[in-house]
């Protein structure tokens, strides 16, 4: 018999919405929710350790919630709870039924490890939303390239929006978050070199060899990247755009890059 | 001295709220609503017809609007509206303060003009909603290709959502709109290759010569490309996935094809 909660002012319930809400609560207690059975599947895959599992029977198939327990090796809290209790903790629009609270990882530039010597990294200094963070990783994660650091974050990447958005690439991607000034000290120190996307002193990106060990670096639709990056770039490279406008989605161009720098890893 | 409008009863602002609202009624009355300078500038550019601009002076600058009206060769007719017009005319959440009504085109197929013989084309298939229609419609205006045909669409072009999405792009773009069957006469009948992003008998779409004259052809995300067109295409095509999903947002699928078949164009 599992624990059951069907109050909505249950203590529990009321530190969960407090965790779904609060970037800082999520810090100091290094845990978060995860919302969806796909995406409690890719974190259990990125090796994320799930602690409780809460779910609400009314809407999430049983058969689908035992394989589901059974793809998680350590000891977990069952809870059942009502669909009060699941609208409450959950984010508006979904029907999934199901909800996990797993712990954070340690995103630290130090914990990055490279699987091979000539590692093609992504660097988003201070994406604008979620939505664009969670967009550039499931970028990063069909590209298949080595890391994605975030610079500058303006949230933890533990934001239910940034899961949601990224439809759980965050679990599956080698990622960290830094200042600018440490990712660019751990780039050099490691001789990986860094092209920026900027309008100023760039050459067409499809001009570079990005064979070597190379770090793609892309910022805000709106203001692009700082001067800390430009000045420290081995080459700042640009997307012509034959058209009318002048700037293209972050994800769409981080896309075209990345996949010219994969195209000419594999030819 | 210009005609003035603050009653939101009037029966003129009754009207432009329906073709806002209404696909019917811009198609029976061929025209359409643009909010936002930039948009309406584009819409210029484009060769549209603007038949009446109407200004919120509470809003919008007084200067920047004779700028804008001195772009317009053709007699307009001028509305001062009080911002309670404006709201009840506007989308939700803008602020611009400045509509147009324009006269629609007529995007059939018969009227496509290419700017050269060996044109590069975009196809897309009854995509799901009006904000990827935008988002094609910007990767279409970047890469600069020859045309961009919308297949079997759910919704007609001067959706106010597709206009603003676009951020206008849908006025400097080739564009025609078609079903399945038409658009792959149109392509045969033209001998334009046919490329099809599909997951099934594809090769990789990097191993494609894209200098001939070709049409890329992309589905909706969830379903992909009816049988139709994979039946009738030259050759099915695939963006290897790397990592641990499956699917990618259609705009980004089609910027990174589009991309690389521009990047072999020029090389």
């Amino acid at each position: 018999m599992h624990k059951q909660i069907s109050s909505t002012s249950n203590s529990l319930i009321k530190e969960l919405v407090q965790l779904k809400d609060k970037s800082r609560l999520r810090k100091k207690t290094n845990s978060f929710l995860i919302e969806g059975a796909r995406e409690i599947s890719l974190a259990v895959l990125g090796n994320y350790e799930i602690k409780t599992l809460l779910v609400d029977f009314s809407i999430f198939n049983k058969i689908a919630f035992n394989n589901l327990v059974e793809t998680i090796k350590t000891n977990i809290d069952i809870i059942e709870i009502s669909n009060d209790v699941y609208q409450k903790i959950a984010m508006r629009t979904t029907t999934e039924g199901i909800v996990a609270v797993a712990k954070s990882k340690d995103l630290s530039l130090s914990n990055i490890k490279f699987k091979n010597s000539n590692p093609l990294i992504l660097v988003a200094e201070a994406p604008e939303k979620p939505g664009n963070i969670g967009a550039l990783l499931r970028t990063v994660d069909a590209a298949g390239i080595d890391a994605v650091f975030i610079a500058n974050p303006k949230t933890d990447m533990y934001n239910p929006n940034i899961i949601r958005s990224s439809v759980g690439c965050l679990f599956t991607t080698n990622i960290a978050t830094g200042s600018t000034s440490e990712i660019i000290k751990f780039l050099k120190d490691k001789n990986i070199e860094m092209y920026g996307a900027a309008l100023t002193a760039s050459v067409e990106y499809q001009t570079i060899n990005f064979t070597n060990p190379s770090a793609i670096i892309v910022g805000t639709e709106a203001t692009g990247l700082t001067d800390e990056w430009l000045n420290n770039t081995t080459q700042n490279i640009i997307i012509p755009m034959r058209g009318a406008i002048d700037s293209m989605n972050v994800s769409v161009s981080a896309a075209i890059i990345l996949f010219e720098a994969v195209r000419q890893r594999l030819a």
